[in-house]
């Protein structure tokens, strides 16, 4: 009898092992990030024109974080810290050649994602993950930068972002990708109409719903980094989307978007595996206000892009997993971008990596568990600079700064005001920082009168976080600091096979300037 | 058998007859209407504290209007223009000391609503309605403006604002009717604690629910007018509400008239004569922006009350009417409060007065037939002047005027600027009409280029219908152009039961001059 318990019990191990290979008990994870779109772009989060019904039912179906921020207000370095879960100023996407300057990857850029960074693909993979990313890198365009050599298994997408169309002689256009070799350009193979019109975003959304259906036929976990970018400018839309919205070329942009989502939602349902798998919806930073009437909406928040104000780093945000996630929950714990590099950790059942600092914590407590974390902060920063922090309700400006681009006629803050806070210079408060309640005054508009009680509380509360922060922070090396027009997209890997390859001058680097 | 069939179609005609009477076939009307609330501080709506779950509620249930407005950006005018469904400049609720000046009804005002109006009971009582107003009157204090004398049966609140305390010798604390008695005072029999504690949104609520039980007990038709006040500056909330919200006072008014909505509701679910009762939630004007930090949000929207930017006079409206709108409906066209006189007049089986002009029409077709009206045009006034037209997407501005109470030091505009548009003084822009797409620039942010083919075409199709209107305007006598100290609230009727008559000053009569 004992013998045969024993049996028994070694039989149910090996079953329990053999199933854990076959069927993935680990929850899939898709990320899904928009170029480019503001808090207030969604209709769930006020956008009169309310024309995101997939992302408005995905928020009914999950939880809407409404204090949920981009790590960075320009896209690079946010991205870089979504994939790394560390600020920017850790993972090297910042810049030293100008003080609180904002930098990016335009395609001569010299530096990327350093080796030493780990990406969250790789840490997955791991845990028997496979990996796609589909839409914009942005994290390094030389070969060494790859996505494919950090971590990702699938690739269809470009390195940078799709303005153009260049000439290929001053500058290429840039390749689009799939895995390691490119198979096209933009503007060429892939077209990008003047008139707004392309299929991109279809592709987009054709590939993710491939990969999820092979993926779902060979059982393997997967996570896939959703980043289409027709939200950012050029916007573009297939025809069928085009005049379709009460916002012209932005807002067909948008409800192409949202049609995507619906679709990927709609397919993990049709294939009964919405319950394993963790989705998020979020944006890179705030929307760009410097395109004239073409913008997105921020909602009630301050400026836009490239500050640190609300409106630049305030993201619309969505968690998505039904029978874990309770359907209409409102989530106000505040959150990054960041956060979710730790929440895929998390899922994967996995921990974070010891030997280096993260910005982000798991966000299955709250999302899950309902156990809010009332303690955390949010780092507002500009390049090397904290410009601002936040904690609780309380947020502190340390630096202002609302300038544009004036030779281009680019605004950040176009109609917006406030006296000594949109400053067109950068602007040092750090003897009295100009302190703002969220709750009640998210739009920044009131500062809070200086040495009143609630002034000293408030900013008290936030100098614990802030000079914990500072004590423990080592810069990364600056990647954004140095470019050069010789390693443009001239090359890319697999022109040769295309016939493709364009000749660059020779390397000649120099500092960049920003902004550029 | 002819014979037989005749009295048969009698009984039948009789028994028609008969149910009319015992049970109204006519549809219940339920007016809610909030005191400075902005289209930004609902949840449904996009406000980031997401705190008016039973407004959000209604939203899904019934229909959000998204481009709902006010008739005017200030108080009086506005519930004038609701309960006669003509413009101020028509019905009188205007000032002509002044050009393109907003004015209202303080306690001092000699004017009201003129008999020659047809108030929304008067003609609601003709169909067999019986109307009760709670809350905020604001069409006049004198005995001849009492609202028993036009067309209400029942009356508890108050003629004039809730501001004070004052010292009953230089200004008397303004009374509270029940019906046609004063039946004490606020700050006296009716606490408003300098904290901001107060029991009246309670009382509000309960009335409402009183009178509707009592009104589905007699089985007889009923108009409730539901408009407290809470929001209004100075903020109160009873004692369970205080501190519960995001945004300090402001906030916990919010979620307490949020939760009146709720209970109201709620009530005629309990009684199963929601289907035949159709509710109308929305404010008198934008969000006052001049308070400091404890204020409500206009969403996207420029600049708040006063202004004719889209702040003072975009409002949060929702219609419902389960089983005759459908749940969950998006409606873009056009609206006004206006409208909500020709709707009721519509759902009681009436027809408008054909003696005078209607700044409105019914919401039937587009909230109940899908029926939508793309042709409608939003007049935006300040007091005699027509500072802008919106017919469409566009908008055109033909004056601007952002001016605050430079006295007091408030703002209109907080933190905004626009320039040529938030102009500090009146502005004529009529040679070339400052033109804005709302579609995509919701925010009035971005003006479209003059003599561009856009420019022309938007503002021929705006001009088309404000030569029409200009054409057959014909301003009514201004009721707000002369004030008297003399005839404040010392003596209401019902003050010598109490106990309560003061003694003013005698009869003064001077040019009001406003802002006051």
């Amino acid at each position: 009898m004992m013998l045969l318990i024993k049996l028994f019990q070694f039989m149910l191990m090996f079953h329990a092992f053999y199933s854990t290979n076959s069927n993935p008990s680990k929850p899939n994870v898709i990320l899904m990030l928009m170029d480019d779109m503001g808090w207030g772009d969604l209709g769930v989060l006020g956008n009169p024109a309310k024309e995101t019904p997939n992302l408005d039912r995905m928020a009914s179906e999950g939880a809407l974080m409404t204090d949920f921020y981009a790590p960075n207000p320009l896209c690079s370095p946010s991205r870089a810290s979504l994939l790394t879960g560390r600020l920017p100023i850790r993972n090297g996407f910042y810049t030293t050649n100008d003080h609180a300057r904002c930098s990016y990857t335009p395609q001569y850029i010299v530096g990327g994602i350093p080796d030493s960074e780990i990406v969250l693909p790789e840490l997955l993979n791991k845990a028997g993950y496979r990996s796609k990313i589909i839409g914009k890198w942005h994290l390094g365009h030389q070969t060494q930068y790859h996505p494919l050599k950090h971590g990702f298994d699938e690739y269809f997408g470009a390195p940078n972002c799709h303005v153009g169309p260049y000439d290929n002689k001053k500058q290429p256009n840039i390749p689009v990708y799939r895995d390691a070799d490119m198979i096209g350009r933009y503007y060429e193979e892939f077209k990008i109409d003047k008139s707004g019109e392309s299929n991109l975003t279809q592709m987009f959304i054709e590939e993710a719903i491939a990969f999820i259906e092979k993926q779902h036929q060979t059982g393997e976990q997967f996570f896939l980094y959703w980043t289409p970018d027709a939200s950012h400018s050029p916007h573009y839309a297939s025809k069928s989307f085009l005049g379709t919205s009460q916002r012209e070329l932005y807002g067909d942009a948008v409800m192409e978007l949202d049609y995507g989502v619906g679709q990927i939602l709609g397919k993990l349902k049709e294939l009964q595996i919405e319950n394993n798998t963790f989705v998020f919806f979020s944006s890179d930073n705030g929307a760009a206000l410097s395109g004239g009437a073409y913008v997105g909406s921020n909602g009630p928040f301050l400026c836009g892009k490239h500050t640190t104000f609300e409106g630049g780093m305030r993201e619309p945000s969505i968690a998505w997993w039904p029978g874990r996630i309770k359907p209409g929950k409102i989530v106000h714990e505040l959150g990054s971008l960041m956060d979710l590099f730790a929440t895929a950790v998390d899922i994967a059942g996995m921990k974070l990596p010891a030997d280096r600092v993260y910005d982000g914590s798991s966000l299955l407590p709250v999302l899950v568990d309902d156990k809010m974390n009332k303690n955390k902060t949010i780092f507002y920063y500009r390049g090397n600079e904290l410009m601002a922090a936040r904690r609780g309700m309380y947020k502190a400006h340390f630096w202002t700064w609302s300038e544009g681009i004036p030779t281009l006629h680019l605004e950040y803050c176009p109609g917006m005001q406030v006296e000594d806070v949109t400053t067109r210079n950068l602007t040092n408060h750090m003897a009295q920082p100009v302190l703002f309640h969220l709750g009640r005054d998210p739009g920044e508009k009131f500062k809070l009168k200086l040495n009143t009680a609630e002034y000293k509380k408030g900013l008290q509360f936030i100098m614990e976080a802030v000079i914990e922060h500072k004590k423990t922070m080592i810069p990364g090396q600056p990647q954004l600091n140095m470019c050069d027009k010789g390693i443009m997209n001239w090359a890319p890997s697999g022109c040769e096979t295309l016939n493709k390859c364009l000749h660059g001058p020779p390397s000649n680097p120099f500092k960049c300037s920003w902004p550029v």
